[in-house]
């Protein structure tokens, strides 16, 4: 084996520190996808896929559940803070070392070092997570190879600062439109004011009283808000056209088509001209009934959050697959110059994870 | 005397033509400015005075009263309909026919054949009316020598499509500003949506009934609209502040102070942060009830009508001098490429003001 493949051997500290001074920017996470592929392909007890530059490993042991370890190998841009740093206060610098190539080396150390888990494990590795959605390595997976993601239950080894963070809450973006009738403003009753005619929609938006549903233990909180308006033609012209766009995030009790109803609902009467959906991406349950969800949460310790913020674990959902976030970096420090992780905490991530696996 | 003078002599038809074959587009209005101050100090029955290329003469008869017969010189820019072309049915087309070439041929024809008028009479030939209003001369003289307008009645010959069209009313423009603070939407509940408290403001747009008070026998009729309304920073942001521009068309019952403080008291309590004047122009009353103007109606006929759009005429009115608009010109014909005017409206309306004021 050539000094370029990466050393699973090394702890997990170790190995977060090879991973950063590995760049990975996303695009260009080939390298990195050829390393981990060819560490794995190492390891016997493993079946290795590849799709573009994602990696997919598994166990094939025959037992009665199976668990998906997942995370990205991208990173934002380097901005000066690469090669890593260990300081001597045990903190890890350098860009990734959060966002989440600590999550990747406690991804690699269970790899290696559980040949035989109490549930089948299945190991992935993607890429563009950092960039625009449909670039995203874990939503090509799941689209040409959805059978390589199958199991019973998922983490995402996102920073989480420590804590499970379960399931997300969906996005539907949509544009209510209302029109009018040009004329100039010194004569405005030949005309009709569409600015005016949102006045229903904003009266709506402002009375709006969200849900704050309790699923699985996790209290969700949603939100139905303008993000943006705009109408207007001059300043002496009666608007013809005015534009609200709202944002629906919903919890994971919804799905995507009753999330749409619901929006429907709430402004039917408005005298919306238009209803143009935007965006739309749904929600994820986090799971946490599922009996290996509940042997996760114990063994990690801790209370399980409610994601509030849509994420990957999504694209699980979708799936059919309940997921968490749970890793060793702290997602406020993700995508900041002086990016760090507690070495504490990989070691700390990895025994949990461990102990989930083989106790 | 060259022959680049005017030649005042010239019926209101040919010196009409003559006007629009000597250019005069905004911004280059000197050459026709000379040429017109040339001509009237060659009637020795005027005093004639100049500001900038803005002309203006004065009989000094002594009369119990005194009407201003006002136009502006300058065109928009030439659209190939230059010079003059007189049709077989009486037509005249060109740049500055209608708009209102036509009506300072007429201001010029009662300078040079009515040199004992009834009233005193006072002749504005100003530049700069179709640019930028800082730039226009009728508002430089207002300012700089306001005596010069001094007067009962004013008389713009703007086109008015035959009809004598009344003062003019206000416009105010105001920016209402709602603030709140921004957050990630999907934790919208840690900021506060502007958008959504620009609900009240848009209420109060929808609800309200303008007045349409009558004037003089002329009867106005109000607008308070919202022209544009402008909110969002990004499409998962909640909005941290809206702007509502709203603008209020208001009779000449109202000074400006007044319509002031209607506005501020129809948004009172809505929830706005700032109030912003953005620009105020205030109206200008018909002063139909005034000697002069009766008389003028009488010598005109027909059936006075309101202006609703603002016009010079309030420049009067901020004068303390009643004003209104008739001309020979067509005012849908105006700035356009088959620019034209009727050559027997220019015998009419010439006419008619000679007999108003000779009678």
């Amino acid at each position: 084996m050539s000094e370029t493949l990466l050393d699973l051997t090394q702890d997990g500290p170790a190995l977060t520190a090879s991973l950063v001074d590995f760049p990975s920017v996303s695009g260009a996470e080939k390298p990195l996808a050829d390393a981990i592929e060819q560490a794995l392909r190492a390891l016997p007890h493993l079946t290795v896929d590849r799709y573009g530059n994602n990696v997919v490993a598994r166990t094939g042991l025959g037992r009665a559940e199976r668990v998906v370890l997942a995370g990205h190998i991208d990173t934002v841009p380097i901005a000066g803070n690469v090669p890593s740093r260990l300081d001597e206060d045990g903190v890890l610098w350098g860009c990734g070392t959060s966002d989440m190539k600590s999550g990747v080396a406690v991804q690699l150390r269970i790899a290696a070092t559980v040949p035989e888990p109490n549930r089948d494990l299945t190991f992935v590795f993607y890429d563009n997570e950092e960039v625009a959605a449909h670039l995203n390595g874990l939503g090509h997976v799941a689209e040409a190879r959805p059978e390589w993601l199958e199991g019973d239950f998922a983490v995402l080894l996102e920073p989480s600062d420590g804590e499970v963070e379960g399931g997300c809450q969906g996005t539907l973006r949509v544009h209510l439109r209302t029109t009018g009738e040009r004329a100039h403003s010194a004569r405005s009753w030949m005309g009709a004011n569409a600015v005016h005619a949102a006045a229903p929609i904003l009266a709506r938006l402002a009375a709006y009283e969200p849900r704050r549903p309790v699923i699985d233990g996790l209290e969700y909180h949603e939100g139905l808000n303008a993000v943006g308006i705009e109408g207007g033609v001059a300043t002496n012209v009666i608007p013809d056209a005015c534009t609200v766009v709202v944002n629906y995030r919903y919890a994971p009790d919804l799905g995507e088509e009753e999330a749409l109803a619901h929006v429907r609902e709430v402004f039917a009467g408005c005298g919306v001209d238009e209803f143009v959906v935007d965006d739309h991406a749904g929600a994820a349950l986090p799971g946490l009934s599922h009996p290996a969800a509940a042997a996760f949460m114990a063994a990690v310790g801790g209370t399980a959050r409610p994601k509030f913020g849509w994420t990957d674990v999504a694209r699980f959902g979708a799936l059919g697959v309940p997921a968490v976030n749970y890793g060793p970096g702290n997602p406020l420090l993700a995508h900041k110059r002086d990016e760090r992780v507690a070495v504490e905490r990989i070691r700390h991530c990895e025994a949990r994870l461990r102990d989930w696996l083989t106790g």
